[in-house]
């Protein structure tokens, strides 16, 4: 087989085989095929496409360019949840302690990631000693006794979508869908999960910026689960807006832990229910969606899934007393509120630029290196439709240093767009697709 | 500029400008844009097309990339002519000197190459003593002097065509009608000529197949020729069997001389004809090809271009006793008629396949620093739609090494193709492509 035939091929709209595929990926991956020769095929792929079936090959393949988890010493059926991601994000926090409660083993692999804020490790050392470094080992043991772990994603997870990831970064070859979509999957079919729940984010804080594409993207990326066994629902959410009111990292955790209070957003709880309500599908633990988000908002009544927290808490070292008292995570020195420069309602958040303001205070990772300030953040207290009065808060900055406070409430002003029209607030959430199809929602 | 944004552009069918070209092109020719991104671009043109003015501006900077041949110094117009390649074909040898008894001057600048046989400079070198070594100034000094010279490939022309060619060469992006032209015009461009006449071969024998391609290529380098400011025909002539009879260096010598003697084969003479009466009609000699067809006729008949032959194989060191001797040329000692299997009519020859047996006999260069059998090759009896009786001669093999001529004798047998239906014969020449348009011929 000749890496030359297989770029001819793609350049003539052929379809490849699970072997010709493997070849590509395990040759790029060894350092066999060279870069030149793998930006013209993923040149090809993105003018051409791929089929389902060749993406998911595509996707087994990188999933198997390294190592692949085990999770057969955990008992049940292993659930993950994953996120295109977005700017206020914290559903993990909310939902793992829910599905842990009722019963479901989650076991989480999480990455720290560049962006806006910190991933969800990050986000979880808010609380003092909490740590991720465990050895399989304890994970195994601490999701058999709890349900509920969470460890640094490992080096070699993936490396072939590293390397490729790497390479479509410098010769415009990202925005194809199969490619995006492998790139995600083949990591989560890596990390081991028998079902795969995930979050699409559609608008302006998302990767995708419309519904049309981010709807394409969710079915390719179901269509990429199921072909490889691992049945997978995705549920496409609005990111038009903030999820919830807290952007920064331990001001998301103390928001997260107020929801399971009963005290969150309507917003960030509505997705996190319906997040959580798909993995217990997926597990078998109940028949129905709606049967699952039952039983997830008993949860909240009967604090076991707060209680479920602090005990995972506790368990990976941290201190479970933050969990009962959120208002000790510790917050920036310099509390600022912005104030709105006109009457009116709030028409547009360019959430993008909240996620940037976030990052100006010191809350985002720029480079891999970064070291991030998990105290500062900002609360948005005024979301899409709302009524706002010329000089009332409409966000309010937590910071540590006065010169990026100016900065970010320069950024945080040129995000909103007050208009003198009343405005129509978007859903939360659009629409479910599986593998049978998509149920749009409200 | 950044190379990404580029990449991005041609893969979402933008037009890119002169500038944008010119950096890509500098910045890959330095090493400043890799080699991965370089492929991408190239996939993207494959699958995107370039438009005619991006195909001249590409042209022109790979033709600026390195050395452009000042040829002011010659007096007059200077016209080029140059083929796409093909099997047999020496109408180089035959319409320079032509040409140049007619006033206008032939400074050749000519390759080596790879193939079935030598390039021009391999063919004249069978003139004991000749050689291609001129200083520039002895070049200028004999194209004043006598209109025609000929020398070897500076080694800078046009680097950014060598590179870029060996990149596609194993990216699978050769085949892109506005690559192909650019990489040919590049070379024609900076090697100074004002006029440029193309043979653009169509069949079995000639690198684009089929007649569609062929003409959509001579398209495509008429326009970039003449949006470079310098005027140029094409002509397509047909591939389908050897040019004329010989294939082979010594071989086809005598045969061009042959032929400005007046006995050379109609197909040979009649490409050469219309190939030097676009030259003489592009340095505006006459002012119509019919003008020029006998005008060239009468360099035949009066034997002014065979004068014109010996005087310039004379001075460049030729023995010019060999242009009125041609039997003095040195051919393979063992003499080989290979015999026709059966009874009828000619039906196909497969051209590549006679290139494959000179190649094998010893009168091609297999890699770059192969040394060529001058004296070796094959000369065809039979033609397409010729009559033919079992154990009749159909080619005739000149060879050095027996084993090489069992070889050769296996694929020029494979070649024929003997049908018991009457076949027609091909046309010499199918049109001729101006700025103006498609004029078909017969």
């Amino acid at each position: 087989m000749q890496m030359y035939d297989l770029i001819n091929k793609k350049k003539n709209k052929g379809e490849l085989s699970k072997e010709e595929i493997d070849f590509i990926i395990e040759g790029y991956t060894k350092g066999d095929i060279p870069d030149y020769q793998m930006s013209a095929f993923l040149m090809a792929i993105c003018l051409n496409k791929m089929t389902h079936e060749e993406t998911a090959n595509f996707t087994l393949a990188m999933a198997n360019s390294g190592d692949v988890l085990d999770l057969s010493a955990i008992q049940g059926i292993k659930v993950d949840k994953h996120s295109t991601g977005g700017v206020g994000d914290k559903t993990s926090l909310i939902l793992s302690p829910m599905v842990a409660t009722l019963g479901i083993p989650v076991a989480k692999m999480s990455g720290r990631g560049l962006g806006h804020t910190g991933g969800t490790i990050d986000k979880l050392e808010s609380f003092p000693g909490f740590s991720t470094s465990l050895s399989s080992q304890q994970f195994i043991d601490n999701i058999n006794k709890i349900k509920l772990a969470i460890v640094g994603q490992t080096a070699n997870l993936a490396p072939a979508d590293k390397k490729i990831y790497a390479l479509r970064d410098v010769t415009a070859t990202v925005d194809n869908m199969s490619l995006i979509a492998s790139s995600i999957m083949s990591k989560k079919i890596a990390s081991g999960a028998d079902v795969i729940v995930l979050d699409v984010k559609t608008g302006s804080g998302a990767f995708m910026k419309n519904y049309e594409d981010s709807l394409a993207l969710a079915k390719e990326m179901v269509q990429i689960g199921n072909l490889a066994g691992k049945p997978t629902y995705a549920v496409i959410t609005d990111m038009n807006q903030p999820l919830g009111r807290a952007v920064g990292n331990a001001l998301e955790v103390r928001e997260a832990i107020e929801t399971l209070y009963g005290k969150g957003p309507e917003d960030l709880l509505e997705v996190s229910i319906t997040l959580a309500s798909y993995m217990l599908l997926g597990a078998g633990r109940v028949s129905s969606a709606e049967e699952g988000r039952a039983l997830l908002l008993e949860t909240i009544e009967n604090r076991t899934a707060l209680d479920k927290m602090a005990q995972f808490i506790h368990a990976q070292g941290g201190d479970d007393e933050f969990v009962y008292n959120p208002t000790l995570l510790k917050t920036g020195k310099i509390k600022y509120e912005v104030k709105s420069p006109s009457d009116g309602y709030v028409k547009e958040i360019k959430t993008d630029e909240i996620g940037m303001a976030s990052s100006i205070l010191g809350g985002g990772r720029i480079t891999k290196d970064s070291k991030i300030d998990l105290s500062v953040g900002i609360v948005i207290n005024k979301k899409l439709g709302d009524k706002v009065s010329k000089n009332e808060t409409i966000a309010t900055l937590y910071a540590n240093d006065d010169q990026k406070r100016k900065d970010a409430k320069k950024r945080l002003l040129n995000a909103y767009t007050i208009s003198k029209e009343k405005i129509k607030k978007p859903p939360y959430i659009y629409c479910i697709v599986t593998k049978d199809g998509v149920m749009n929602i409200g």
